[in-house]
């Protein structure tokens, strides 16, 4: 993005660098904490991105002085690396990096569960911990604690989803948010511990947010300031009852007012989970990807019309979720279906409800008939309610591979039962996420403006609304094309400038870029970018970490 | 405070540069906003801290304009500049300086509502707003929508208390939490929005609290990197239904599990307000403060155990609210009264008790004998009473003086009944406030660790506890002395370096310094002090703005 090719001899200066530093790094660190072959480096870079760079070298290091070595290194070299939690964030680049990125050093070794508070709620990991690990841990030994998780793989990183400020389902879902305290390594290896405290011994350390003097926290989210080498992340204390709430939103039109009442609903506090909202694309890529794999091209509306009729899917759907004691959940159940009622046909799934429903589902695959009856009584295909159970599971925080299957829409690879890796499998996929406040008109907006893009493009218009907190939600969107295919790749690059482009133009920030996208931050805010070069200055000066991650260095 | 006084000649050199710059300075702003008489500026640097560095010269911008030029000839003369919002952090030194700064600007001319949005629940405001022009602009114009506010003066600056991370009582009450989207001049003049928004009109730009990229915002506050021009802050929707709940706990040792309970209603959510907790003397200071002015030195524990009895005072009190439909309400009250009825004696307000109170205290006030009916009946005395009405108030945001009573405790000046300003009438008062896990057990460890040194120097134990999220609290203790007493001036002295070196040889962080105990916050970690010492040379190598502030520039 943006840079011009280094000319020869600057080229040739690098790869003369590159060669001293893995020749020092593989005196000091075991071989198969370091591949270089280009055969394992390519499977390794798989991405589902239209567009990305992969390094020469991957890097693992187990524990913090492997690390400190690495970096000692880099900066004795002029080797610029780029970091890396555990490089599951498929539609963002994965374990790739930027332009002026060679060496790409992934954490997911550095996965220890280093403690957790029963009392005060939170644990402390490092980034290579994983969703499932963690449940894994929690569920097992501190059955009182839950952790959140997102709906994208179970071995994505939590600190690497955090830090990146992804979301979740529980009201624990703004993952940044439920950070505190970190433990950073700077680009010249120097740690320091956000918020001042005195060692990792601080009795506050996990539990006081702010920490003293300047919230520096922040500055280590969505950057290349520093490597966090581990956090604490706040948990939720199990509730006594948690109920989730499913809506089928049946009128296209409907969904602008009910997202002014949900809204209306998060500002009150009765509902404290995110919420999540999907148009019918995103089922249909969940659920119903049989149903379209005949058809080339953006669905046609009678096609989408007609596969949703035939799976009971509504034009909209939403999940939230209410945790309490039984009377607090009944008061806020009541009041949600007061307000939603009106627009929506509602649902409340209760633990009993799962697992009735997973015998039913079980029975249809056997006994055809008992599909066409579920069909017919739930109005609902076992396709499509297949997805509650997990979607009940993850308003628990239990990670799960279910929906993931989204990412092999459209594509010709079969979404397998287990392991889903759709980078491995090559799907192509890229996300574009740009964020709106909360209310019915910016999402009319928001799609007036983006939706005829994709129209354009001949893609289908995936949209996915994930609520930040009351005031703002993410509106995802997912670029679907052939990763083989030249055309397909351009006409993927060409639609997500042009929406970049449009949502930039309507004054919508963007929720997050992976490795893509960078540039156009700053470009209308030059003397932001430039205060963020300056700390960047001072933070690394020889641009030693992810140099261009977030339009920072990198020039 | 760590630095020595400089010599003789470049003390004259500073004069120089401070003359020129004033010089220039009358050129440009009207006269009445600039105040340099001894008198005025003795008046205007009144403080009730036991020790302050007051400026030589005020200088009061009216708009960004002006500010921007003062900022400008403040580089050209060198001159070092402390920026203060409204002055009125009384215990933290109000509009004093640090030992480098000779000029004093004060925003409370900026004092502009920009905007209030009724349907994302924020309004844009300038830092030379306070709570009460907040309030009643909403109370007037916008009444579904209430402010937080703290319990000290109505005056209060809405965006200087946030940005240094004061605490509120609803919901709201992270008044950092709560900003969202700062405009910010930085030393060299230059204006940036944090988060990459494009321009102010960016709809997401006080929705999106994390932004675009790294979160900058954090970095604002609690130090001198910049000059917040402006800043979104969410607004509490008014509830359908608001009760404050008081407790007496009248064993003293029964604090600490009732504080555990606390900790768990809020961690499960049903306590949503923050929770302000006071021991005896607290509340003896609000409301018994003429029991004890004929008391020399510190209060016995028989002279306490009395005047609490007379007066009918516990020897722990606390408030929290709930907010909510009246089903939630109450499910939530119910929840609150089971966990905490073993340890507490609890009492529901809603609106119409306080109307009915403040009948019958402005009734007794006419006939003793009622006075008397109601310590017998009720247990309390009208004194003590009348504090429901303030609490009540300030759990719904509605700013009151009432409580900056204890700015006056052991005080020969007498508290006025409006325009209450203890720094204007003398009173001696230094606040410290470190943070503690919210746990019985931590708490329990501060009180052994702390009441013995204010016993040593024979001062009252003053411990208020307001929590700043449900894992931690800040534990504020009031230092009376007596300002005109070298003596009592030198104990306070002695008695705050005392705690600050107790609490942080316990790993407790700092809530907040003022203009004294910033040299001590990064001695045993100076890896983080020399980190932010490279960020203030990147974005301030002049040392423009506010050096020293929060132990950072000004060496």
């Amino acid at each position: 993005m943006g840079n011009p090719p280094p000319d020869d001899s600057l080229q040739q200066s690098r790869q003369v660098s590159i060669r001293k530093f893995l020749t020092d790094l593989r005196q000091v660190l075991p071989e198969d904490q370091i591949v270089s072959g280009a055969d394992e480096v390519s499977r390794l870079s798989a991405v589902t991105q239209h567009r990305s760079f992969p390094p020469q070298v991957y890097v693992y290091p187990a524990c913090t002085d492997e690390l400190s070595v690495i970096i000692r290194l880099a900066n004795q070299h002029s080797v610029p690396v780029y970091v890396s939690s555990r490089g599951r964030n498929w539609g963002y680049g994965a374990a790739t990096g930027t332009p002026g990125t060679s060496v790409c050093i992934v954490l997911e070794r550095m996965n220890r569960i280093i403690s957790v508070d029963d009392t005060l709620a939170f644990a402390v990991i490092e980034p290579g911990v994983s969703y499932r690990q963690l449940h894994e841990h929690l569920a097992k030994h501190h059955s009182g604690l839950w952790t959140d998780c997102t709906d994208s793989t179970p071995e994505g990183s939590v600190i690497g989803n955090a830090i990146e400020r992804g979301v979740g389902f529980t009201p624990y879902g703004d993952h940044f948010g439920c950070l505190c305290g970190l433990e950073v390594m700077l680009a010249d290896g120097r740690i320091i511990r956000t918020g001042a405290v005195f060692d990792d011994q601080s009795p506050t350390f996990h539990c006081h947010k702010w920490g003293t003097g300047p919230v520096l926290e922040g500055i280590f989210s969505q950057s290349n300031f520093g490597i966090v080498l581990q956090a604490g992340i706040w948990l939720m204390p199990r509730p006594e009852q948690h109920i989730s709430i499913l809506g089928n939103i049946q009128r296209t039109e409907d969904i602008f007012p009910t997202l002014d009442t949900i809204r209306k609903l998060q500002l009150e506090g009765t509902i404290q989970s995110k919420v999540h909202i999907a148009n019918d694309i995103v089922n249909l890529a969940i659920s119903a990807r049989q149903d379209v794999a005949a058809v080339k091209g953006r669905l046609q509306p009678d096609q989408i019309t007609r596969i949703r009729n035939q799976h009971g899917i509504a034009p909209w759907t939403f999940a939230c979720a209410v945790y309490g004691t039984k009377a607090q959940v009944k008061a806020s159940r009541k009041r949600i279906e007061q307000l939603l009622r009106h627009t929506t046909s509602l649902h409340v799934i209760r633990d009993r409800n799962v697992i009735k429903l997973r015998r039913i589902i079980q029975w249809s695959r056997r006994v055809p008939a008992v599909a066409w009856l579920i069909r017919r009584v739930i109005g609902k295909t076992p396709e499509v309610l297949s997805a509650v159970e997990p979607l009940h599971a993850i308003t628990k925080g239990v990670p799960t591979e279910y929906f993931l299957k989204h990412g092999y829409f459209r594509n010709s690879a079969n979404c397998p039962d287990s392991n889903v890796d759709p980078a491995r499998d090559g799907c192509g996929l890229t996300w574009f996420a740009p964020i709106i406040p909360n209310t019915g008109e910016h999402l009319r907006k928001l799609i007036d403006i983006t939706k005829p893009l994709f129209e354009r493009h001949g893609m289908d218009f995936y949209l996915a609304i994930l609520s930040l907190n009351p005031r703002c939600c993410v509106t995802l969107m997912s670029i679907y094309y052939q990763k083989e295919d030249p055309v397909s790749r351009q006409q993927a690059d060409d639609l997500y400038l042009e929406l970049q482009a449009a949502t930039q133009n309507a004054g919508y920030q963007q929720y997050r870029t992976g490795t893509l996208g960078a540039d156009e931050l700053y470009r209308r805010c030059p003397e932001y970018g430039e205060l963020l070069s300056r700390i960047k200055s001072a933070l690394d000066p020889g641009e030693i970490l992810s140099p261009g991650r977030y339009g920072i260095g990198g020039r």
